[in-house]
């Protein structure tokens, strides 16, 4: 390491260009007139010096809004926070700013102490996951000074800013789906319900329409681990040596789906004909299996890009509704 | 939005907690000697309140090492790479260290840009991805006074600290281990070999032992779209029919070979015995299928934790080896 870099300063750059010091500051906080030429000279000395822009003390200084977007995942062990990520950040880093990312593990308490922990760097805006949270969170966000996106979830009224789907409704679509393709003896596999809200609204809208029609959940089963595609192969081999007259599972993702389709193929298990299998996300390892999964198809890349621009909408004053739903499409597939 | 949360000052909490506003510093820079009980009140008044003490500002004063960890990542669009940030975030995180990410898609120049910008910020550390970047990236990370990680690729000299495996190694086993099964006639089906150097020198070093064993790469097909499972499904589909005497094909990661797998179950093509099929990465899909996918285990999350490991060590002026090779794993599984 040396240290070079760190201890150029805009004279250095000055000096290269053949300008004066605050044509140098101009082109880099982009301020004022400058001739296309004298840009390009001093950019050219920039890149051949090596300066580096000290951006975190202009932002002070200037009492400027901080290009960084505070971001608070339940977890990294999902492809579908991944897609998240990558739509935020291809509108956010178009727009100049970065995410800073923080994990919870799908707990409350962590939530809380992260939310406080972002704020703390003054940060441009803030992305929670879902709508449900501690009361001190809440608080903390509703009184933070920036934009306030809550992402994955619409239901029920926002802090500031929804960006997502109904999950109620997903799961209430699944079961109709499911009834009407005949079904009437379902199990229901997903994580401890308490830990995942969103899954959780799901299962219990799942479990509403079916008692409404007269069919009957047989049993669930609990998966745990870090791997969902091993847990729902498990989870399945569980439930069905406990429920054998089960004609159809739901899944509370696709990975867990797939599992449990891996389960069927080892066991010779005749899907859909023998058992019926329905997952949730609509991923792309899902719909190539030769039976493509039947599965809720989420828009997870669309929900970051949404969010992205919800943040640069509101930083320029241009007015953002409350509630973004960008809904969902049910995938009938082969395997349900 | 509110903005109460913003305009709380020090001497909020010090009223609310009854001490002085230099005590309230003291807890919140855990600096200077403090008597426990004074400590807890400070913190009890900081949560009543919902004060947010103004990290960034405190840095700058102080002139402290930021407490952000910038990270470039080559893609979103893997799972592999949230292992890696599963990792460094565990370790990161109990520091009190955040990483800020930000993503090249596989471009030199954007490398070099982001580079800059993160550099721009301060950070405590940068991360990059792989040994390959243009002269002017070099030129920034060798100047830069903060510890450089390169990470994933261990071939070669590094800037400063490099933490991964040889991918050189990792073709050349690979080749060993098909040959030992006795196949003679190759495929090879990657991304672009300029655009994903480590998949090029694994494939490099695959086909040099072909050849040395006197082994034939009959042909190669390349991966395009967004999907890898899809891109992997329809390169072999073209690769079959154009090399039909093809035994065995080596994929650059383990979703193109499970796309792969699924255009051999779906064609009624049977794996191994007229088609071996091999990948890379270990992820948990491939070895959870009935027939456990032929591949090399990467340790991308223990990859990710000794990165942040060595960032934390080297912070604390503990010496940090130049390179840490964590080497790699060939599961024989049952696809070749």
């Amino acid at each position: 390491m040396g240290s070079r870099g760190d201890t150029l300063k805009l004279r250095d750059v000055a000096r290269a260009a053949g300008v004066s010091e605050i044509t140098v500051s101009r082109v880099i906080r982009s301020k004022g007139p400058i001739a296309e030429e004298t840009r390009q000279r001093v950019e050219a000395a920039i890149r051949a010096i090596g300066y580096v822009p000290n951006r975190l003390a202009g932002a002070l200084r200037t009492t400027a809004v901080s290009e960084l977007v505070g971001v608070v995942l339940p977890s990294l062990n999902n492809i579908v926070f991944l897609d998240v990520l990558r739509g935020l950040n291809e509108v956010l880093s178009a727009g100049g700013f970065r995410s800073v990312i923080s994990v919870t593990e799908y707990s409350p308490e962590a939530e809380c102490e992260l939310v406080r922990s972002l704020l703390s760097w003054r940060p441009a805006a803030i992305i929670v996951t879902g709508r449900q949270h501690e009361a001190a969170t809440e608080r903390l966000l509703s009184e933070a000074s920036v934009p306030v996106i809550e992402l994955m979830d619409t239901d029920g009224a926002p802090i500031d800013i929804a960006i997502g789907m109904s999950h109620a409704k997903a799961g209430q679509d699944m079961a109709r789906h499911l009834l009407g393709r005949g079904y009437r003896r379902f199990g229901y596999i997903g994580p401890v319900l308490t830990k995942d809200l969103r899954a959780g609204a799901r299962c219990d809208a799942f479990v509403e329409t079916l008692r409404a029609a007269g069919a009957q959940l047989l049993g669930t089963e609990t998966m745990s681990g870090p791997s969902p595609v091993q847990g729902g192969r498990d989870a399945l081999a569980r439930l069905l040596a406990a429920h054998p007259a089960i004609e159809a599972v739901y899944f509370s993702n696709d990975d867990a789906a797939i599992g449990g389709l891996f389960h069927c193929m080892a066991e010779g298990i005749a899907v859909p004909e023998r058992l019926a299998i329905a997952g949730f996300n609509g991923l792309d390892v899902g719909q190539l299996m030769p039976k493509p999964l039947t599965t809720t198809l989420t828009r997870r890349f669309e929900m970051g890009c949404r969010a992205g621009a919800a943040i640069l909408d509101q930083l320029a004053g241009i007015e953002v509704p409350k509630i973004s739903d960008l809904g969902f499409e049910l995938i009938p597939g082969a395997t349900a």
